[in-house]
Parts: C-alpha cells; structure tokens; sequence
C-alpha cells in the first residue's frame, strides 16, 4: 500500500481542537492501517494558545501536555510565531484545512475567508464552524468544485452525528421534502428549568452556571443559533439559498412560567423547534417555540441531546437523535469527516 | 457517459417486489442519467403468479397491469414459464439477483441457498430476506468478498431506514459497542391494543384483522421475528456470530392486562426490547418485554414504528427512528441497494 502523508493545518484551537487532536494522537496508526495516509499537524492558529508552523509534524501529544501546563501551544516561546491565519494559511503549505474558529453568528466571517484563502491554495477544507454553510454556502461549494477541493462540514449540527453524510450517503435518490428538529442545547435546558418550577431569569443563570449559555445568551434565547443551524440544514439537504436573516425567528425570551405550567395541564411541553420545508418552489426556514404533545418523540428530547426529523419524497419520515453529547462527539465529527476525506482520496488515486 | 445494461432477476414476488418494480419503472430514466446504467428486469420467480424469463427485458407496466387483473406476471399463459428458482438463477444471464423469497425464520432457506447459487454464477445479491443475514451471514459474506461480488441487505430490518449504511458510510472509525431497539411491529401493536384495554386475545385478533399479525401469530409473539433482528444486526455490526437460537428470547404472551395496567400507573409502557452487547468478548442477544419510562423516547414508538439505539465507542449513543412505514419504505430499501450497487459498480471501472 502507498503511504503518503496529509498534513493537516488547523484554525482555532478551543476545546473541540485539542479533543480533535487527542483523537489523531490516539488513532495515528489505525488510520495509516485503515487508510494508507500518515496524517500530520503541521501548523496550528490560536488565540491565547499562540501559533505554531513545523513542517514535520507537531508532535501532539508535547502540545496536548503544554496547553495543559501552559495554556499554550509550546511552552518554548520561540516555537510559537506571530503571524495573521491568512497568512498562516498561505504560507503553511498544508493539505486539508482544519476550520474550528469561533462562528460569527452576524456574517459567518472570519471563517469564510479562511475557507476561501484555503480553497485557492489548494486545500481541501473541514469545518465545524456553522457560519459559512448558513452564509455563503452555494458560492463555497461551488468553488470547492471548481477547484476540485473536498468540502466537509458534518459536525456543524449535532457534532457527529450524522446528518448531511446520512442524505448524501444513506438516502440515495431520496428527495428532502421538509425537516424539523430540535438543535440549541440552552434554549432546551432553559424550558425545562422552568418546567421544574424555574423563573426565566433562574433558568438563564443556571445555564449560564452550568456552562451551557455565554454571558450573553441572546445568540441562544433569541433563537439565532437555531436560525443559522436551519439555514445551513436548508441550504443543504434542501437545496435553498437562505441566510439565517431570512429565517422566521421567534426566541424564547417571551415565554412565561404560566404559560408552560398552562401547557403541562395540557400534557403538552413548549420546545423551540427548527423547521425547513418548500412552498410553491421556495425553501421556508422557521424557529419559534411550539407546544409538543408528550406523545411525541420531541417532547423526550432532552437538554443537550438533539434530535431532527427529515421527511423525503421515498422514505417518508426518519428521525435521528444524538444522545447526551460531550465535546469528544464533536471532535468525533471532525474525525469522520477526516475519514470521509481520507477515503475519497484512497478512491480517487 | 458509458451506458451499460444491469439485468435484474427477482426472486420472490410479493407486494414488496411489485412496489420496487413500480419504482424501477417509474425512475428508469433518473437511474440512467445518475448512474450510467439502464436497469432492466429479465427474469422473475413467482410463486402464484408464475415465472417470466425476457432477455430483452421484462415490460413493467404491462406485467404490474397484468397482476393487478390476473394475478399473473403475464396474462398470456405462454410467457409464463415453469421452473425451479435454482434452474432460473443459473439460466437467466443476470447481473443482480433481487432475493424477494418467504423468511424461513427456522433456517433461512430457501434464501441462503438462492445466494450461494447466485454468488456462484457471478451475480450481485441484493436481499430483503433477513433469515440469510440471521443464520448464515458470515460464510455468505466471506463468500461474497472471495468471488469479488457485492451483497447488501438494508431492507431486513426497519425498511430502507438506514442501519447497516448508517455504521457502514456516515459513522466511519466507529466501533459499535451495543444496540437496542423496538423492531417487531406485531408485538408493539398487541401491547398498545393491551394499553388500550383490550385482552390479549383480542389484541392478537384486531393484529389479525389490520394485517399486522399472521394467521399463526407465534412468530411475532413469541420474539422469532425480533429474534431474528437481533441476530442480523448483532452480526452485522458487532461481528457477532450468532443464530436466531442463540437468543435469550421471551415474548409477549405471557403478559396480562394486569401487568400492563401497573406499569401504566408507575407511569410505564411495557415494550418487546431487542437487545445486542459485549459481554467478556462475546456478543450476546436478547429479546424480552421490558418496563420502559414514559420519558424514554422507546415509550413514544407506536404500532408499526420502529428505533434502534446504537452505542460506539467513538459517537456515544444515537438513535435512528423510522416513523409509520408502508410498503413504499420496503421497496425503497431494495431501491436504496440497487442505487448503491450502482454506485460501486461506476466507481470500480
């Protein structure tokens, strides 16, 4: 078997990145086994971590260990290096592109520059940065074809879940008619607290507490994460050319503790849903809080697992749900669709 | 694009083969344009409604439009042919053997022996029929792997909802460490007819009338049919070794309305669970009503719906549901088989 090398540069080095790299520390051998490829991290861009370019390969667990002792990439000043991500990016002479930077909910940037740079020096791209698909997902993957690149984005709803690899690959010459789901975590925790009895206010701190809202929730409570994940869901599985401003949004900032104790008499529960449907030719994206019947699976979906329901022309309707996710089923995403590229690399040669 | 004929046989022709030949006719162009590939159907083995052989390619339409006045392939007794299923599979030049056959639950035949003989004479094989995946899919796929010829089987449990595509393409470095699902429509139907009020008897007998029982209804009752489930996904994707025997199997007719009626006022369901894991090495299967809470999203899979849990190593748990199916969603999982069979094939050259 041919062996070669990938060298992978990365953007963005939070949690999901390190969970990432401890996967591809842990997994080395069994993807050149599986795969034929030696997968290498040749540059890395962070934040507060620093930067690093080594052209044979970051030794990741060394890394792993400084971020831990450190908070950053190397504890040697002089492996790390100032320098823009473009031009990282540019100069770093990778083979696949990593996007894990943090999504800007307002225009899907800096990610889709990034992804653009990435493309024209010929990488391929991964990202679990929902920005880009919600944005300006026609033009990028138009130009991903252009340019013969691979263009994955798995994780970017439900982590690794699969959702856009279960249209594309398990659902063969099905046609998306519609979906709806329920896809933020916050929103879903913040409506059972006040189930429980919780003021809206309550609920927001303990979120926030628990490390499932920022300190500014609005993105979450104002159903902005939702918008930008139907967006992305619609412009792929249904063809549509939405951006997140065109969604029907209605959070759940103005839901009362009376007016769920008031659908629990009802033996109903409120829950923000996602919705893409077409009507008369056009892709329609909502978000608003809905009243679910506790018969229906929705209503057993709870805080931070999700769930979406597609509906096709052939295999009428499936649901899929992820269950109780930690930050590895994210890296996990990531992972698979670095086995997706791997393997469709393997085909092509 | 190269075009190229795929021959078809059938084997078996029951409402899911009509369905699909529905299909087949009405995609043919789509198929083409897709794939590259104009798919015709050269021989079907019918019991009632007899055998046909047409190298040119049987007429869809007129042979459904002859079954819907006649309940014969052909109502010109002259095309009809007779003949052993074995004797067809050998003369019928096809590429792809579509195996349609009645499950013997008790081993799997005649199905695992239409296989070998098509494996033999160089034909792909796309089953709906779980009784070869349940007793013999090892041999059969190392068989299959040998002689170069592709076997796929996604219809054999939960229709085209994919289960075994769904580890196979989207959950890629994955180990899967257990399952558990509801996947015996009959039982879950009789048990909500109980939650109902109804006797047990009664139950089997309404099963009877909406055509979700047999006449003999034990094969449902009694968890052979789940058993058999079990035992094809155990393995398929645990690697298992198993047979439908190996099975710790209970079912349903030993549960009183009593027994239901007390699990209702702990806010309960009792549900026939299908269970496969890990156990010291080995994998072990199981098939037995169990108590499950109203909040469990398995309490909320009604009559003829079906769930399967899977838990990796790697994803952590998701759950693939696949909601009321008809005989549209059978047929769409042989489509779903042949597109992929397709696939291969244009990949491969």
């Amino acid at each position: 078997m041919k062996r070669t090398q990938i060298k992978l540069c990365i953007i963005g080095f939070g949690n999901a990145a390190k969970a990432f790299c401890q996967i591809l520390n842990d997994k080395a051998d069994e993807i050149e086994k599986t795969y034929g490829y030696k997968v290498i991290v040749t540059a890395i861009a962070g934040r507060s971590k620093g930067s690093m370019i080594d052209a044979s390969g970051i030794a990741l667990e060394k890394m792993l260990a400084s971020i831990q002792k450190t908070g950053k990439l190397s504890a040697r000043e002089e492996d790390l290096i100032d320098c823009q991500t473009n031009e990282l990016i540019e100069g770093c002479n990778a083979d696949v592109m990593i996007e894990l930077s943090t999504l800007s909910i307002t225009d899907g940037q800096p990610a889709i520059r990034h992804i653009e740079k990435a493309f024209v020096r010929g990488l391929h791209v991964i990202t679990a940065n929902k920005g880009p698909i919600a944005w300006d997902f026609e033009r990028l993957s138009t130009m991903a074809d252009k340019l013969k690149r691979i263009f994955l984005y798995e994780t970017i709803v439900m982590d690794g879940t699969p959702i856009f690899n279960l249209v594309r690959e398990t659902l063969p010459g099905c046609k998306v008619l519609s979906f709806k789901g329920i896809l933020n975590s916050t929103t879903n925790f913040i409506l059972e607290e006040m189930e429980r009895g919780a003021t809206y206010d309550d609920a927001v701190k303990e979120a926030q507490r628990r490390g499932f809202a920022e300190a500014d929730p609005s993105l979450d409570v104002d159903g902005w994460d939702a918008a930008a994940k139907t967006t992305a869901i619609a412009n792929v599985i249904l063809k549509a050319k939405l951006k997140p401003t065109d969604i029907d949004r209605t959070g759940i900032g103005g839901i009362t503790i009376e007016e769920i104790k008031e659908a629990g008499l009802k033996n109903k529960k409120i829950k923000l849903l996602c919705e893409g449907y077409m009507e008369n030719g056009k892709a329609i994206g909502k978000v608003h809080p809905v009243l679910v019947d506790r018969n229906d699976i929705f209503s057993h979906i709870d805080a931070t697992s999700s769930a979406l329901s597609i509906t096709t022309d052939m295999m009428g309707e499936i649901y899929i749900i992820e269950k109780d996710p930690e930050i590895e089923q994210t890296a996990y995403g990531i992972y698979s669709d670095l086995l997706t590229l791997l393997k469709r690399l393997k085909y092509e040669q």
